[in-house]
């Protein structure tokens, strides 16, 4: 499976936001992110960078 | 691997930008996509959603 792990960047570093996230959309709180099984969680962030070999989705504060 | 292909949302579909993008980051002018052997592109788009397990990056135009 290619899913991806998401975290936020924050000033102590990274926080891990989900795990086998499968899914980003765009939606008008921020993001959509939806993992493998289908769980949903909305985050008011941006994507700051995607390293897909690493599996990570970096997200920031818009 | 768990790269994916970048897809431009265009009138007639779906069009291939680049395979085996392993990083994506925004870019002044728009994002800049790299694939796992280090091959760039930029391109003025935005990103529509991602859809790990199907290897997929949908982009659309700012």
């Amino acid at each position: 499976m290619c899913e991806a792990n998401a975290y936020l960047l924050t000033t102590d570093g990274e926080e891990l936001i989900l795990e086998s996230v499968d899914r980003v959309v765009p939606h008008e709180d921020g993001l959509l992110l939806e993992d493998i099984f289908g769980r949903r969680k909305i985050i008011n962030a941006r994507i700051r960078e995607l390293a897909l070999v690493d599996h990570k989705i970096i997200l920031e504060r818009g």
